[in-house]
């Protein structure tokens, strides 16, 4: 903890920084070489929900969304965290349903859903959470159409085959990893093992490796056909069916609602953000110290997206609205910005 | 932003530390004297929420409490960040009944409670939240009270004396002004001034300044005679109804109703904690950099409290389950731990 991260992010009131977030940040090519780098880019860290992406990989490659016939809002899904709403839960059960099984294959635990709409009007219905409303639903779900297809291939009873499927040597998820690691030439082998919220294995890495990833998934140089393929299918994918990466009011979707196939962007839990830009050749990771999510690691990806990514004026001013906005209190006033730091906004001038 | 912050909080993960949080924390005597610091305590940092029991000093002292027969419930309210639960909705409309008028004349605006089982219980009966559920509506209530008792004296109407009491000018706000001046030594006319989230005005000031007010609060030593009694009335107050000072779940409650009235604490947004130790003649005031409360500020007050105040086993028990403990998932497996850092530890060590 010795040398500090730059601080990326102002909370601004009263005239003084408030308080203000640190982070790191690497932009790298499709060669793996450093475009830019803040802060500590070789420390690793967990990249949790924003790897969800290279995760499904498998899905698209093993065959699995062909053999049960994904759509695009369903390959959306399982590269999401999403907010649990109506829309989400019923394409989750949908993608079970094509892979013959149903919600009780989930092995990702029930929380309540990140919307607030979809909290209130569980509430007002009297039920409770179930798994499908788990923001990782959309993932697992596609976990299990890969463990369905290869319990066919094997001949299997599929439920029995895919029980476990969230254990680092079941087939599936040795599968998912193998993809993880292909994708950001990480050696999974040696690298810190933690469990995620959704219980899978997580492996830190340092953000250069998962930034690599995200230029692999932007141009598909460095990675196998398939995954190629899958890459490109997951990106384009996502770029139709923005609301089902996310949901009502989330960055991903908003993003991608409005930039269309130029970012694929994906949150993660722990204030990382990750970002392929396919017509930079590009990729991007960030992780903030403090694990800020919502308030700094949003604010940093929309700084990097001003700076890396040919916008109109009218995108200029979307993204800015992200990065340095007006802090409302209860009565509507205006008490503060929260804001891209100018030492972020520095170092990435030249870039843009 | 040159010299950072000491590491005060870990979230550990998969062996490695995942997330940590920087911040800053000064214990002082009455006399003003620092007995600890760590990290920068003499930049300006702002309150907010943390100070409210020096907002309420006028309260008392004005006579206002007396003359409007405020209970300890009410009291403790007047001080509190409160969750927003009908028995706070209920105590804030009965302070405000005692002076004569009614939620309409708070202006501290509208917020969901922060209470989850009263948010859902809102949205079950199809209601919305009003000014009552601001979770500062105890300590608007007691403003109104103190314009009241004002307007009383000299002669006039009420509702139109206290109307725009959140203004800095407003003779309320002008009392409860000086009294956190009077309390912290402060020199408010020059210090940076925010708008907080309930709209009244926020006063920058250092750590130690705002340590010093609370070692001031836990001994009267250093107050008016006035004040002194106020803040011994109130932290008994708040001692004998801690439920009021925060409710449900708030660590402010929990810590006041095992440890009574050995301490003293009260949360501020932007991750701000302070606290009265009367048994050890001393105050402490901490703000984490990067503003987060729930995850760094309350763990690091915990550690304080261990190492500071003199506690029996069950009660180290309970303190360390707040400063050091599992993180568990969606499928109630642990996956990390959030804790104390060793370097805080260490530096509280020589002060227990």
């Amino acid at each position: 903890m010795s040398s500090a991260n730059p601080d990326l992010v102002h909370a601004q009131r009263g005239g003084i920084v408030e308080s203000f977030h640190r982070g790191a940040l690497a932009v790298v090519d499709a060669d793996g070489d450093l475009v830019l780098a803040l802060g500590d880019v070789d420390r690793p860290i967990f990249p949790r929900s924003a790897c969800k992406v290279l995760q499904a990989l498998p899905l698209v490659a093993s065959g699995a969304a062909d053999a049960f016939g994904l759509t695009n809002e369903e390959l959306a899904l399982a590269c999401a965290s999403h907010g649990g709403e109506p829309a989400h839960t019923a394409i989750a059960a949908s993608m079970l349903a094509k892979a013959g099984l149903d919600a009780s294959a989930l092995e990702c635990g029930s929380h309540w859903p990140y919307a607030d709409e979809a909290i209130k009007a569980l509430a007002r219905a009297g039920e409770s959470p179930t798994a499908l409303n788990n923001n990782c639903s959309g993932k697992h779900a596609g976990f299990v159409c890969v463990g369905c297809l290869m319990a066919r291939h094997a001949g299997r009873e599929p439920a029995e085959f895919v029980r476990g499927y969230i254990g680092p040597g079941h087939p599936v998820m040795r599968e998912v990893t193998a993809a993880l690691a292909a994708a950001t030439s990480a050696d999974l082998a040696r690298a810190p093992v933690g469990t995620d919220g959704c219980s899978i294995p997580t492996y830190a890495m340092p953000l250069r490796q998962l930034a690599h990833g995200f230029a692999r998934v932007a141009t598909g140089v460095g990675l196998s056909a398939e995954h190629a393929r899958a890459a490109q299918r997951l990106r384009k994918a996502v770029a139709a069916a923005p609301f089902y990466v996310g949901g009502t009011g989330r960055l991903d979707t908003r993003l991608m609602q409005r930039l269309g196939e130029r970012v694929f962007c994906k949150v993660g839990a722990e204030g990382v953000y990750c970002a392929a830009l396919p017509d930079r050749g590009l990729g991007l990771a960030l992780k903030m110290d403090d694990g800020n999510t919502a308030r700094a690691a949003e604010v940093v990806l929309a700084a990097a997206i001003e700076a890396l990514v040919r916008l109109d004026d009218d995108e200029q001013v979307f993204l800015r609205s992200i990065s340095d906005f007006a802090l409302v209190n209860w009565n509507g006033i205006e008490v503060g910005r929260l804001q891209a730091s100018s030492g972020l906004r520095q170092a990435l001038g030249g870039r843009a």
